[in-house]
């Protein structure tokens, strides 16, 4: 079966026509526009694809947010209320569904991350395990026995609170909901305001960095405590720092204090790793929803 | 179908027979003495049941801990390293196993707790929810798609780190792990080191209540970010305070927001509740998990 799976960012579109990672049969990216123009452009190269490999058994979507995901609400698979002018109340899913007249899996880019890693990366397959995205905002999502977690919503892992000394660090925090939440201290524009130049912009042994990963390592503590995951998987524009991860696990190391006794944890390399699929996770995870979708496991 | 449940704890021991809440057909209850007089007296009472009610089709246990829950392990069903005299490297789960002939389940309290009120009690049958006990010391456990969480080891809910402004709360934290973790910051020890006389004893308008509500909801914000639970139970001795339910729920409130948009965060009498099953939580889920084991849903 061939599946369609679209990540559908803020910025841009990626969108893929395949089975898996290594069987991707056809791949376009756009920048996101209109969403007439840029649902016509995903449209059109799903036709385009078909008319070459043939028919699709479904299409999945991670998509920016916020988004709704509740099945039965009248708005399910739109774009909510989105700060990115022109999407506002977009429906994303329906479209699809109709012109292409398959079953359309919707949901948030990380969830789709996190089950492609889960699927066929760097948490194939275990039966607990969080992602995490550190970059213009922070999200995470996490599975349990193969499932995405979506009682209420779904995971907000960004703004989770942190212990945060202000005596060490004066920055009051750059979220506007709770501002030193997670993301209000930790995210790449938190670290621009903070240092006064972007993440990227500062120096490897600059102190920058052992600060974000002690923020990063406190709430890695959290979701440890909280879900009891067997790895952690770490993406995101920030951690593309080489210099960032290895102070993670160090310091996540100090802060766990041995207190989780466990094998995995004793060897934080392999515990705490950055995403097996690159920038791809979310794409492949959309494939992986569409397969669900099919399967009839998933939302759609 | 009969069952056997257990609420092993550090301090008593409460067995059931029956199938559910409202059909307990015997009830026992005796202090946690040696290993071999309790576990002793735990096998008088299912023999004595079974001569009565017919043949037990599986026993469920809620433990105190450590426990080793890894199926595989040589130690499964073992209570491992814990402080408590005589109990260290304990066998539980295998003399009822052999004893009784019937298969055994074996979980922590904390999860079995979690379970009876999923199955039977303020959080029934829903997608996502936490439960978590305030007392001697914090734990937590939730369920997601109706599966409790087990990875790495077991959630350690009372570990997870929160904001502590030592100006306003100059309590070091009572964690000999981590100082100021949740537990260690909130539990009703941690209470009583700080303001010198114990938790029960402290009047209603005494201020200890609101730090105590601050940093309960602090954490429930971790949990409510992390697992987006559709309700969140909390039981324990701490709790029995009736005027702190609803404080940790206007606290809440204010710590998220207004972030979280779902109806079921809009109404907090709902979203943070007592446990329905009041003290028998654990026993009731133990017999879940006996339930569970019979019909191969669960770890033995």
């Amino acid at each position: 079966m061939l599946f369609g799976g679209i990540e559908a960012g803020g910025t841009k579109f990626v969108c893929v026509v395949g089975s898996g990672p290594d069987d991707i049969r056809g791949e376009v990216r756009f920048p996101t526009t209109s969403p007439t123009k840029t649902l016509g452009e995903v449209l059109r190269f799903f036709r385009e694809q078909q008319a070459q490999h043939g028919p699709l058994s479904a299409v999945g979507i991670g998509s920016f947010g916020p988004v709704d995901l509740h099945p039965g609400s009248p708005t399910f698979g739109f774009i909510t209320s989105t700060p990115k002018a022109g999407w506002p109340n977009t429906d994303v899913a329906g479209p699809l569904r109709r012109e292409l007249g398959v079953p359309v899996a919707f949901e948030t880019d990380v969830n789709a991350s996190a089950i492609g890693e889960w699927r066929f990366g760097a948490a194939r397959n275990l039966e607990t395990c969080v992602y995490l995205t550190v970059g213009t905002g922070i999200g995470g999502g996490g599975l349990v026995g193969g499932r995405l977690m979506h009682g209420l919503v779904h995971p907000e892992m960004g703004h989770v609170r942190i212990p945060h000394d202000l005596s060490i660090d004066p920055f009051p925090g750059s979220c506007p909901y709770h501002r030193d939440c997670l993301e209000g201290l930790a995210s790449g524009p938190a670290m621009a305001s903070r240092w006064g130049r972007p993440a990227e912009a500062l120096p490897v042994e600059h102190a920058a960095w052992a600060l974000e990963a002690h923020y990063l390592a406190l709430a890695l503590v959290g979701f440890v405590c909280t879900l009891s995951p067997q790895r952690v998987v770490i993406g995101g524009g920030v951690m593309d720092q080489p210099q960032l991860l290895p102070l993670v696990r160090r310091e996540l190391k100090v802060l766990l204090n041995g207190y989780i006794q466990a094998p995995e944890v004793d060897d934080m390399d392999s515990y705490v790793v950055a995403p097996a699929l690159g920038g791809r996770s979310g794409v492949v995870g959309a494939l992986v929803l569409a397969e669900q979708a099919v399967a009839g496991g998933a939302r759609r």
